[in-house]
């Protein structure tokens, strides 16, 4: 965004009327008119269509040009071919943002289509319309009912997401609202012919509304101001970023993409080492990085409390914390003589992992009744609760009561407790559990507590958010 | 197994006769009596109880001195401090192997019950009885019916598990038997005073029953005779080794779980490298490998062709790929026209990873009319298919069934392909679509084709499966 040339970006996520250009009465139930309607936009919507009178109940007119009053925001959902001449009316009149969902730009590799975007590019400018895209599924913000999927939640979080991918901000969206995450605004840039990362970058560091924010990004044009945009949002909130492309096969996958320049290994390595930036490799590991900002306080150190079913599961949790990063020490000699009283049939089981006893009722008791005493374990910094249901037996029928049963006397201790405290509650070989997982996952959510498909999700995150910690303080 | 007292090992896993020794009356549906009972198990089961008529429908004995005939097979159901005056009976009946599953000796790590193990371990080799355990759960063969848990498959397999841990022999059988793993045998061996891991390894390399087998390993006691055992093992077959307590941490939770020294990271990874065993790091990874080499004959290299939804899954796709040891290798020019005339609207989405285009409706179609063309590409060694389900947009009502008709595409088309194909099917965030997930995968297991859960465990079982092979080569 050019100083000279301020944008006032709540009109991005906050337009007063929105023009569907290109709005078909075909199928009309799945169209962009229908998709706003339905998310509670409450601003003007006009639908754009020469040969209809009327899309989804709305009022159509034949061009923008046509609207009686003024107009905010239009969507582009024509053919890419048409793009400069639609933008010429929109000059005309007086669009301040235009957000260009068409592909056929760039991303195709074609020079037809390469100079079809520079004209784009060149009418919205010498006009002052300013464009998200193009190739792109625009905005989601919750708060004003601008929305590119009429599924997506309609209550509004503190979490961003700027995505140039549109595929990935769409399944984004819904990944991480199985796990409650919700967002205050979410971008899909696209091509990024004029507002690019930065712009929003920049401006999410300011916004009230937004706590952490969370990127998707193949490559970047200008890395001098990226850089700089990321380290003005670090100096307010934390910033979890997947770069894909960081492979020679990730790269070609990209450059395919976005037409995107990847960028070396070790230009990103060092990227996230200067800024304190938190990397993920998966949109899964940005879930879960997240998931643990929004519900644990930060662990004093890296040592790992394992909560669990002991036994062979224990040894394998206690590789995957080290692999992450984490330890998972034995616990003070008091600790262990206190554990030994309540879990008398452990053995060994009482040094960490903690293995409680009397298949999945005997962890359930140990929750209300041994948590405190590893929460005062003074050799150990947080608390990683692993629910593996399948290592209890075969399919007992009771199973999925007694699993529903396993998280509410956790969700009944956990308030009483001092340390961070993570769950890991999964099932791999029992089906016919994963409802009943299912709904306990959702109860802790509710409780506060970060929820993860397993020790290897769970020590990741953790072992992330401690290294953001780390990092800010040293940095 | 010492080489001048040579153990019929048929009857460790196809006993005539099992006597279990501690028949409870109470709660005799969850007992060891109606396991095997329910199991298929065709020999003699007496119960034993001094205190009963009859358990589960079934005569008891006081003791096994009282048994009419003779008996092959004890089980030792009984408080661990009983369990060496029990051994003697064991000797006077001439029982030939005994399944000491009770817990409750060296693995407490207290002295008198390391005394107690000694005891036992001393009265049955005077007496000739050899020992499974004590601390485990013994034997699951399907095609003699002996069971640990009657709700393990009664249906046979060629995959044998010999498990350090019983938790996580139980556990692995079920979370196999959601891809379809069967098993010829499973032992948890526990304590293992007298057979042993080699014991049972030497017996499975020649058995003809087994094609594959699959290791949990905490502890070694013998070095050599295990390293020899395995050798021997890798002669005839595939095996797969999960070595738990490799790091600081796991090494310190293995040796409260079974005592074992764990051993050190650079030995075993010599180890590995030296017999060509496969290495696993989790039992997501044993069953993830198992399925590769059950299913998958041997890519020629390293270089995945991979059909999905391209765009920025698809770079993630790329990275997961190459940081598991694979590549990802844009298409031959040849491939790449043809794959334009199938898929005209991808763009640069023919490059590889391919962009399958038109919603999930696209993928199946391009499974009927574009795989053929992929599976000629010269630059690439395999296929995998990712189908990542969340990726197609909202809630949309009929993508429960768009899943079946995309699994139905894919099981007409693989009978025509010559490369080995990967499926990783999968969804994040449509909860919705989770049963039509778990169907598909069940029908593409059927067909033959190794279903992981994403496209990392694919690209690392298949990057494994190679691995093993390479190294076989060398070796």
């Amino acid at each position: 965004m050019s100083p000279e040339e301020p944008l006032a970006m709540d009109t991005v996520f906050h337009p007063k009327s929105v023009a569907i250009i290109g709005a078909s009465t075909a199928n009309q139930e799945a169209g962009w008119v229908a998709r706003l309607q339905n998310s509670g936009y409450t601003g003007h919507i006009y639908p754009i269509n020469p040969k209809a009178t009327e899309v989804y109940g709305l009022k159509a007119y034949p061009t923008v040009r046509d609207i009686p009053g003024p107009l905010d925001y239009a969507i582009f959902n024509i053919p890419a071919r048409l793009a400069p001449q639609i933008m010429e009316d929109c000059v005309a009149k007086g669009v301040k943002v235009a957000h260009v969902y068409a592909a056929g730009f760039s991303e195709t590799g074609k020079e037809e289509a390469r100079e079809r975007e520079a004209h784009l590019g060149s009418v919205a400018k010498a006009g002052g319309v300013r464009i998200i895209g193009p190739n792109c599924m625009g905005i989601y913000c919750p708060a004003s009912g601008l929305t590119f999927d009429e599924d997506f939640p309609r209550e509004a979080g503190n979490v961003a997401f700027v995505s140039q991918s549109g595929a990935e901000a769409t399944r984004f969206v819904f990944l991480a609202d199985t796990v409650g995450i919700r967002f205050s605004k979410v971008i899909s840039y696209g091509n990024a012919i004029d507002l690019d990362a930065p712009d929003f970058l920049e401006y999410l560091a300011d916004d009230a509304d937004t706590k952490i924010i969370s990127c998707y990004t193949e490559g970047v044009r200008n890395g001098r101001r990226y850089l700089e945009a990321i380290r003005k949002c670090l100096k307010a909130k934390p910033v979890v970023i997947l770069k894909a492309g960081l492979t020679e096969s990730g790269a070609g996958a990209a450059a395919s993409h976005t037409a995107s320049l990847a960028g070396s290994q070790a230009t990103w390595d060092a990227f996230f080492k200067q800024t304190g930036a938190i990397k993920a490799n998966t949109m899964d590991d940005v879930s879960d990085v997240i998931l643990a900002l929004l519900h644990m306080s930060y662990p004093k150190g890296r040592r790992a409390a394992v909560v669990g079913r002991g036994g062979g599961i224990g040894v394998i949790a206690a590789d995957i914390c080290e692999r992450a990063g984490l330890k998972v020490p034995v616990f003070h000699p008091d600790t262990r003589r206190q554990l030994e009283k309540v879990i008398p049939e452990a053995g060994a089981g009482v040094r960490n992992p903690v293995e409680t006893t009397y298949g999945i009722g005997g962890a359930a008791e140990f929750y209300a009744k041994g948590l405190d005493i590893v929460d005062s374990d003074p050799e150990t910094d947080f608390i990683i609760i692993q629910l593996a249901v399948d290592v209890y037996g075969g399919r007992q029928s009771d199973l999925p009561q007694q699993v529903t049963r396993a998280a509410d006397a956790l969700c009944e201790t956990l308030p009483t407790l001092t340390k961070p405290v993570a769950a890991a509650i999964y099932t791999g070989g029992h089906t016919h559990t994963v409802e009943a997982v299912l709904g306990a996952r959702q109860k802790l959510l509710k409780a506060g507590i970060p929820v993860f498909s397993g020790v290897e999700a769970a020590s990741k995150a953790i072992s992330r958010l401690i290294g953001y910690r780390e990092l800010l303080e040293r940095l």
